[in-house]
């Protein structure tokens, strides 16, 4: 079941599938989406509506559902194969991990489903729906979903997510052993404990990553993130976020760990919404060594010197009190 | 040993490793890719020397061969594990494709070489030796192969190659069925002939191409692409090429197929190199349905209208006499 | 009245204004101006809608007016001073290029009508009303006109118009010898004609340019141009065009004359705009030698070697039969 | 001799022209500047060198001089014609910030010198040398001064400097009075104290600016800065410092005043270098009224919520002990 060095790589996730987001401002958070983001709804259902950035190809990459608070529903990955779903759900089954079958939700198929150590709500299916596109959202290019909208921030596709955990190793171990993810990058602080780690399925140097929860307070989301085409668009969503109001936490600026140009913003639910780019950056190496950065190298700050803001470290949603 | 929709995907290779490049004009040739692209040598052995790009985690990308005319040598891919390299040799034992195995070269280990269709050396091997900078080319972030050199173009990694070949659909059903590298796009005639085709085992859109050789002539090369981290600084790499007497073909504009961001020039022994970049681009899909594009979309030239110059169905290396 | 060595340069003309475009489309214009350009309408009088992009600081660079046909309405130009209205208008008097004063326009006062040899219609005036955006348009930073659109290309500022001219010599020496403009470029053939011209009045490398109009039409319009921030936003504005139905004729690629990036398109009721990006270049020099092109420099095309396609010499509008 | 409102403006000021920057480790600056800022060195005399940009028209745009500390050598500015020279220099003439005439340096002629309230040392000039490239250095568009370099930075010109003073309003009136500079932006505190500065006698919307010395100490540099093409190349020039250790003490990042994108070092001399990109942004308007910032609109921080350093409050050359 272990992803180590004698035996071979087991591929069975194939990528991010889409996220759940909660939202106690569901109105809000819609027009934050559609408007400013530049995101497509392409469903409705319940408390939930479902949106797309514009060259995703599964029908959805974001369900948006009304809620009390904030924070993750879930996040789902596409397997590989029909194949590679019954493996995971074998490898899984008994673990104490594992929640079981569904039938699926719109847009896609069975689903199996299953919590990490901290307790994040992780689905897993291969069915899906391919988008669609209406005739007024008919691309130009056949190789692209869906019309370039020309409108906010015109966000390209959903790129990755990043959790909050209490326990970074356990969590860590979970998706290495049963969802066979590769770990590209760690911060491992003096007395070895893990403080975040960023960990991929796919030639992207990240699919997720987890930082350390200081509440002690599990499933809980630090953001998520949509891609862009380069740098030069995220300066532009910098100038369109300011223009709306939206609360712009930092950036623009390079991470050191992933190399990833990065804003970060809050949606009107309260839940970080980052823009990124990473250049031509993509981990092609099947082997590729994870790269282990000290306490010492984090306190640097990113890449060109800005000092990390006190509230990346802090702000995660739902809400807590701190401890 | 087919990649067929039934069976899981073959996943064997992992991405495209290096090309071997045969120039008349050795010493040009070498300036070119040092001063203007703004490669790295690393290494030197008989006629040849080791090139890399500043972010090639191998130690090279591009052996560059002094020749009595241009071309290509050999392609190697590396494969995703030991046992991967021995059931790729396994499928083409016997196939009449295969040559067999060498000791590997400078910088990889043992070699799994056959030819293609159109014959194309391609070599495969697992082993291989990561890029060690010397003092002076020591990366300020550590997940960074090597310094971001300052110096003409900044290509930032190898991105794929462009053969070209006489019959494209045996070419196509050869990587398919052997290598099992996925198909995206594709131009199809009228008459059901196939005229170019775009492969991929990565999340790449593609890592080679091949288009229709018009003269005949089997083993020949379309073009080689080092990957930049923006269209903006392909922009400063047509100045940069305008500065330094490099003949451009084309560009900088969009591909309609696969959207890539292109820039074609020769470099002085005649091969046509291209640097590009696919913005936010990529397969995500384990299943993706290759788009299909017919004779008279091709017609309507590249994504935003420029007209396909005569020369770039034309000019290939080596030069041969057109029938 | 002239402009020469020994005298002191004139400096009457502040800049560019607006321009009023004839279009028999309307509704379709005015569209593709809102819509696509990401302009806004200020103001509305009889068959005309007054338009304006994000950081114009008039109330409006564009008056769009139904017609018959397409083509040039007039061209304003802004003096520096009321004095330098007065001087302009007396050294205009009697001339035979004088029509006369006018009480102004919606948005601007008193205004001096004239017309250049090729009869295209040019106004002066120096008051003129600040734009003040409503609640809903107001920027978030108060050094800009207008909050930052984000819908459709997003254009910054009118920046310069191109007409044709039956005879570029006289056109040029009625601009600098009664509007006081400088000559920083222009196309002289072999045989010693006049060709081509561009003229500035700021640090902007052109606030006008002529090409000569082989149908021997006067008063005819070739381009209007505005100014986005940076060569990526043009890359995006091709795409948005491409999504968007709107013809593309030739680019986005950089200019060899004057180095501007460029990208045009025909507007639905047939008059070409460009969009067009400067760098960091600017004309600081007070004595700046213009620079003159040969008929061979002009003919290796664009700076990267795009080649001029045909329709640039020959569209024009309003359209004329060929001779 | 003023330029008020009733009275037309004087425009006797052409541009900045060449800073004299003083550094206590001479040939580690000089390396910086052309290794690291891609400049080239175009005279040499006594303990100065003369550096340019790629696209400065004048001979040089920096005289860099070996001295026993950092700061400011001197600034100089091209007038407009020989009569603008003549009329400064009789404005000047006994207002007790005149030094008187000298013949020139290296590069331009006569000149006149004064000293601004603070005591900046500032020279006027008409005269001056075109750089004329050698071969190697010639340009492939003849509108270019030099070929573009493709190392390091690429600066491409000039763009401004910032200097400190004790009183800032003093230091306003006098450039507004003699030297006919126009106010576009400042920093007034709630008690009425002007704080901060930006004036220009071009389309730029600046070409300097003065912020308040907080040590109490005259004629101290905050920084000089170069422009660049676009923002992308801004991010790649923070990658170049980053390899170069190149001390990066904020940015990149957008000023909420006057909007440039920027992004700020230490050369090795400790001067502070700036490098920066206005986008399409332009002051056109001949009577541009000043945007004034209050105290608590400061205090926001930058346009996109980077809150200004202390540093770049304290951090002036020469250093001085702070009271």
């Amino acid at each position: 079941m272990t992803n180590d060095q004698t035996k071979e790589p087991i591929l069975d996730i194939a990528h991010l599938a889409h996220l759940e987001l909660l939202t106690p401002r569901f109105e809000e958070s819609r027009k934050f989406f559609i408007d400013v983001l530049g995101m497509t709804q392409s469903g409705e259902k319940g408390d939930s509506v479902y949106l797309r950035a514009y060259d995703d190809y599964e029908r959805y990459s974001l369900k948006l559902t009304a809620a009390k608070t904030s924070g993750l529903g879930h996040v789902a990955y596409r397997t590989r194969s029909p194949q590679a779903l019954e493996r995971r759900a074998a490898a899984l089954k008994g673990s104490g991990f594992d929640i079981g079958w569904t039938d699926g939700d719109l847009g896609h198929g069975k689903t199996f489903v299953c919590k990490d150590p901290d307790e994040h709500r992780v689905e897993l299916y291969y069915e899906t729906e391919w988008y669609d596109p209406p005739a007024d959202q008919r691309p130009a290019l056949k190789n692209q979903a869906q019309k370039f909208p020309g409108r906010g921030c015109n966000v390209r596709r959903l790129d990755h997510w990043n959790g909050l955990a209490v326990d970074i190793k356990a969590n860590r171990e979970f998706y290495e052993n049963y969802l066979c993810f590769r770990l590209t990058e760690q911060i491992v602080l003096n007395d070895g404990t893990e403080a975040a780690m960023w960990m991929t399925a796919t030639n992207k140097s990240y699919d997720f990553a987890f930082s350390r929860d200081m509440t002690g307070t599990k499933g809980r989301l630090h953001h998520i993130t949509y891609a862009m085409n380069s740098r030069e668009e995220i300066l532009i969503a910098a100038d369109i976020f300011l223009e709306n109001g939206v609360y712009i936490e930092t950036g623009p600026h390079k991470h050191a760990i992933q190399q990833t140009f990065f804003l970060y913003v809050y949606e009107p639910g309260g839940n970080r919404i980052e823009v990124a780019n990473a250049g031509a950056r993509l981990i092609l190496a099947p082997d590729w060594k994870p790269i282990r950065w000290s306490e010492e190298e984090r306190k640097k700050g990113q890449a060109w010197g800005l000092k990390t803001i006190e509230s990346f470290h802090t702000h995660g949603t739902p809400p807590v009190e701190h401890k």
